[in-house]
């Protein structure tokens, strides 16, 4: 499907013996990625509140930006100029960009969807755009990411049957248009970049059946499972994660977009999904939230006044070995930049671990007794719905 | 003054030949700091946008910390508690707080000054609390700074000679409760702290006299210029800091505090100034503004929108050395941490650079040509007077 082939995009390593869970590596001109992995989100160009040194101190692999951002601000025009977004943003390893469609549809104003493509005020400045499957390509071959993603509509939860079919029509008619157009434009960069088919159809496992059919035959470099995290109760999610996770082809990575929660990526790691990205651990760490072993915690509280633990006494990120849990709830109390900061880098480098350490458990075939392990740990507070991106 | 005297506090190493400027070593409990030296503002126990790490990557040997915040929140109480500032931050280097005077004239409500102290209320909640001069000794005690200052009252400018002269007096008299007070309360952490006495006086030469001749009298570690940098013109700034640092003992330190720009930096070391903090390289940075050795630089501005230098191509920074102008720039724009983190870290590392310039331009007696040759590099906008800390 590319150029220079001399290395497969995605290597299969190891499979649980118990579980559908894999390890595998995607090779990527800009270094291998250790899968399962998860993906921090790069919206604007940054994992917001760090710098690319502490994504690679904290072995981020791989990152998430967001095309409809960088499109709109500051234009991929200007990205392709600087030599797409690696060097851009000074990251040097694998970024993967989304097709813009979900921020679209979250964000813009007076959409206007038809066969063609989807038109859209800027949520920034009201200023007037289209996205068609193949300006789309186009913008995310000037980024430059290593994995693309097709433009796709993301259904909302609940959506009814028919709405689900009819969209994922669309869906699969940009699908194939984005395949084409890929082909025909080049990599203004050089290097090699893949480009993902996107699984839609809502809750449904006739229409997603219909999407999985239609996308395993247009032969992509690997296929995401859009439309989850969206709302829907966890049992769906990890339901239909199944139902497509089952189907999709085994040499080729899946990624469950939008997800999730610690407990979500143990869950879905078991069904056979490569690949995660999620706002929770930047999101929640900028408002005061930290995932430790023992589950979520809420820096913020009264009870940390005077606690002289770090975060997580198992941990040992910047945050964990400098500072107690005191001093980062005073930064939050004081409104400190450092706060945000501080929980972030906590956030990450917990959510690497996890994924690492499932990773192992996947090597040595142990993936039950490290799901088992983490749950008889993690407190669980609530069973709130997966949180949405 | 201290327990153990067994290295003198400061160290006077040269004087330029044609200027007044001194390069000096405080010696601390902490670690020497090598004067002249600018301390970046902690106010809430963390210089805004950076971690610890940050500042000793980038040779920062002091910061100051404000005592009217950190009473206020978290509580000197609480911050003895787990063994000072310096613990409870994470800061292994000296660290000096200010008496929280000026914070109190400045932010609170409803202030009430009196012989014995000031009166005010919480600018966080409208708590009522008191400082006297004993008062501020303890909690200062409690913080455990290097380098504590007496309470003071910083008058406003332009104030009347009468206003100035009364002001003066009780300042006075509040410095000797304050230097009597230091005796009788030990330090709770053990280690050498040292007191400083603050000349006031507006721009009152003669009230200024009556200052220097008290204070000097009184014996303190080090001596600060105060009441400056508060709205008077440059000239007066300069003026004053001429006058007392003429009359101060050589073998203690100079302190002017509030100051300043870079070129004031660099006027007020050929008056025989060694120390200085302002909020100018933090705040500008927050704010897009960022210091090179050509001058100022407002990395908002559209005209870097695709520029691909660094912000200061002599600097070697972690900003400097990573990222285009075009790129800090998106990140202002699209309102993103990473940005004032950047922004910051090369401002502070533009002033310690600065001071250590001016350093070694001491040591080898040739201050005249460093500043020389900085003013015609450096491009002054405007001749504004120097901006409040």
């Amino acid at each position: 499907m590319n150029g220079r082939l001399t290395v497969n995009f995605f290597e299969l390593i190891a499979k649980d013996d118990t579980t559908a869970a894999r390890a595998g590596i995607l090779h990527t001109d800009h270094g291998d990625v250790e899968t399962p992995i998860f993906m921090p989100v790069g919206t604007q160009g940054t994992v917001k509140t760090l710098s690319p040194d502490e994504l690679l101190e904290n072995s981020v692999q791989i990152i998430l930006a967001n095309t409809y951002h960088l499109y709109l601000r500051p234009g991929d025009d200007l990205i392709r100029e600087f030599g797409g977004l690696h060097r851009f943003t000074s990251w040097p390893r694998p970024i993967l960009t989304d097709s813009g469609g979900y921020q679209v549809f979250s964000l813009a104003d007076l959409r206007k969807l038809s066969p063609d493509g989807v038109r859209f005020q800027s949520h920034l400045d009201g200023s007037h755009h289209i996205f068609t499957p193949e300006k789309v390509i186009e913008i995310e071959r000037n980024l430059g990411a290593d994995v693309m993603m097709v433009l796709d509509e993301c259904t909302p939860y609940p959506c009814s049957f028919e709405y689900a079919q009819q969209s994922n029509q669309l869906t699969l008619e940009w699908a194939e248009r984005c395949r084409e157009h890929f082909e025909k434009v080049a990599n203004p960069h050089g290097y090699r970049q893949f480009l993902f088919g996107i699984v839609q159809g809502s809750t449904y496992p006739e229409v997603r059946q219909v999407s999985l059919n239609q996308l395993i035959k247009l032969d992509f470099d690997g296929y995401a499972i859009g439309g989850l995290a969206v709302g829907e109760p966890k049992e769906s999610m990890l339901e239909i994660s199944k139902f497509c996770a089952e189907q999709l082809p085994k040499d080729k990575p899946h990624y469950l977009m939008g997800v999730g929660k610690p407990e979500d990526l143990v869950d879905a790691i078991a069904l056979g999904i490569d690949m995660f990205d999620c706002v929770i651990p930047t999101r929640n760490g900028r408002n005061g939230t930290v995932f430790t072993w023992q589950g979520r915690l809420v820096i913020k509280n009264a009870i940390y006044r005077d606690d002289p633990r770090p975060i997580d006494e198992q941990c040992d990120c910047y945050a964990c070995r400098k500072f107690s849990r005191a001093y980062i709830r005073h930064l939050f109390q004081a409104g400190e930049i450092l706060a945000p900061r501080l929980a972030t880098l906590h956030n990450i480098h917990f959510y690497m671990e996890l994924v690492h350490r499932a990773r192992e458990a996947i090597l040595e075939s142990r993936y039950p007794e490290f799901a088992n392990d983490f749950y008889r740990q993690y407190h669980l507070e609530n069973k709130d719905s997966v949180l949405t991106a």
